[in-house]
């Protein structure tokens, strides 16, 4: 035996230059994207003996860390994108941020993408969703194209002022989203736009009485499942923590489940479908954004659902049956979000796996304030006793 | 973004030509081996950002086919095992057959081993594990070491025919295990064998009416965790399937409980120490083996348990804290085990994933029969209802 270090049989095992998919894993699945939601996705492909290949911006890219075979390039470029669906029976996204165009080539070339580019389009323009939600009467905060200053005074006038106006594309964990309180501010942020690339998504402000997140599963074939609501805790933008179950008014999880389900089978998704909600000072269930990936707010599932959503979006990307998600017990999820006092929660495992029944997921990342190093889930007699257990795993993770 | 593949990232960063660990990992392990034992650590590595660097005799390893960074080489030569320890924080283990000279040599060297080669070698030496276990009094069949037919016909006249002759060394599901009904047996298995370096082990033939595993975590600053006892179902020697819990009276549990826990302090075991046992047709509670590494019974708690055996092996030969055993609920675990049918789990997934409830788990080893390809967990009201769902699924992967 030699002793060079990091062959990869997967090299030696190619008959095409582009090949890093083996022939006898049970399916292979090219994903877009090499974030956390790969690296999770790919400890679930590890299970089914699923080949996940990442396309990745970068060798220090989260599901390249885990072990998931890869390949380095950018989702802009289309010529990356063809060589890693190259050989793939399925694929699928671990990020929205893909052209639009690529994605309708490559299902020109008869590539099988799911979710399919027309279902990933609603994740990917947010002025584009609410329009068709809205066709199909799905409840809604009011909203409103805008590309000047005067028309977002002019939503203001019939609504009322803050007005929140977002960029249609792009945003995620708050970013490209703004609580305007009057017209000087609107004409701060669209004053230097032109029109023409600059068309804004104003919404009406609403008031929060509570966030929650509906995961739903979907077949190539129509099978669903439907996971229990997930009640979500923002702050400046970004989930803090979420539980199961959702401490809401069973007539409003009844109702948001029915609402993400007809959405899931209205457009047509394919694998893991997110549909993020509020409910609103008197009650009302209004959808705030889709997801057609594994979702931050599912972490939760790894531990405390029967089927992952891991493994469930891989099944059913692959139109596989679905698995059950019944909820094993409450449980709590926090994020781990770096802290300006650079405490890197990768040094400092040893105290929080003290706290019993904590479960730590870290991501490999280097360190960053503000970004999403990991997350913390644990299980309870009731999700505040699990909250509690998590948060306090996840504050000597961050030193927060 | 170049679009050449594979590009190792551990390559480029690399400042020693030998290092594939991270410096910004949690903690850098290196396993020897790199079965499935080594694939299913390498799955939980990745929740904690742990390093787990597998020494793998060959590209197609299990572990390697997951993405565990890897160098090939065999654990019999003393370069490829220094070569994989270099830079590691500990040194663990995927299986026992490393020769005892380059364990004691690798300790010498500053090393850090869990288990210590003074505790693996009771696992790797089955007649040393008798007389040190017996020694300390705890509850063993007879035995005694033989090295001609006629040691083995003398052992029969105290003990009875059949006399059960092992191999002390290299043996596992059942290999090097010999059923010797009388002396012409004894003769034809030992009397080619030189007595100098053919000491066999005679053990007393046990009239099983039980079989069972107790897993215990150690960690090197003498914190323990033992799992609930799983009863495990043999045939033809290998372990066919195992349940939680097991179904013997809770003073037999107890006792097993107890022994083990006791054997793991007694040989200052590190990591999982499993102890297989057996309840003889009049109650009596005998050890079997020893196992000091994460063991097939103990699949079961990836699902069945809070902490899977494969984290809490982690934790305990990093020293760091352990995490709760507690069961979740009744569970059966089958064994995938190649039939002479042809039949591949790996593509045959889809109908055995319609049962519901039912966590498979593909080793990506290729098929051959009477290989261990894999794993199906279920959960159920009882062990009864978990095993008949874990057995369809199984028996739906391997056409049996």
């Amino acid at each position: 035996m030699g002793g060079g270090s990091q062959q990869d049989r997967r090299k030696a095992d190619a008959t095409m230059g582009e090949m890093i998919f083996r022939r006898s894993a049970s399916a292979r699945v090219a994903m877009i994207g090499a974030g956390q939601l790969a690296r999770m996705t790919h400890q679930a492909a590890i299970d089914l003996d699923v080949d996940l290949g990442v396309l990745a911006d970068s060798p220090d890219d989260s599901a390249v860390l885990a072990g998931a075979p890869w390949r380095l390039g950018s989702p802009n470029t289309l010529a990356d994108i063809e060589a890693m669906a190259a050989n793939a029976d399925v694929v699928t996204f671990d990020h929205e941020l893909i052209p639009g165009e690529h994605l309708a080539k490559l299902e020109a070339l008869g590539h099988r993408l799911n979710p399919s580019p027309a279902a990933l389009a609603l994740a990917q323009d947010k002025l584009k969703a609410r329009r068709v939600l809205s066709a199909r009467g799905f409840p809604l905060p009011e909203f409103s194209p805008v590309s000047s200053p005067g028309e977002v005074s002019e939503f203001a006038e019939v609504h009322g002022w803050p007005v929140v106006v977002k960029s249609p594309s792009g945003g995620y964990d708050g970013r490209g989203v703004h609580v305007i309180e009057n017209h000087a501010q609107a004409a701060a942020l669209l004053g230097g736009h032109p029109a023409a690339d600059a068309t804004w998504l104003a919404e009406q402000h609403v008031e929060l009485a509570a966030e929650l997140a509906i995961l739903v599963a979907r077949t190539p074939s129509g099978k669903t499942a439907v996971y229990p609501a997930v009640q979500t805790f923002q702050r400046d933008g970004i989930c803090r923590y979420l539980q199961i179950p959702a401490e809401l008014p069973s007539a409003t999880l009844d109702e948001a489940t029915n609402v993400a389900m007809s959405i899931a089978e209205e457009i047509g998704a394919t694998g893991i479908l997110a549909v993020e909600m509020f409910v609103d000072a008197s009650g009302r269930l209004l959808v705030n954004e889709l997801a057609l990936r594994p979702h931050n707010s599912g972490h939760i599932t790894i531990e405390a659902c029967e089927t992952s959503q891991f493994h469930q979006h891989l099944r059913a990307i692959l139109d596989w049956p679905l698995g059950p998600t019944t909820m094993r017990g409450p449980a709590a999820t926090v994020n781990l979000i770096g802290e300006s006092t650079g405490a890197d929660p990768s040094q400092r495992l040893p105290e929080a796996l003290a706290i019993p029944g904590v479960h730590v997921h870290l991501y490999g990342k280097a360190f960053r304030a503000g970004r999403k190093l990991g997350h913390v889930t644990a299980l309870g007699r009731t999700p505040g006793e699990a909250l509690g257990l998590a948060q306090a795993a996840a504050g000597l993770l961050t030193g927060s």
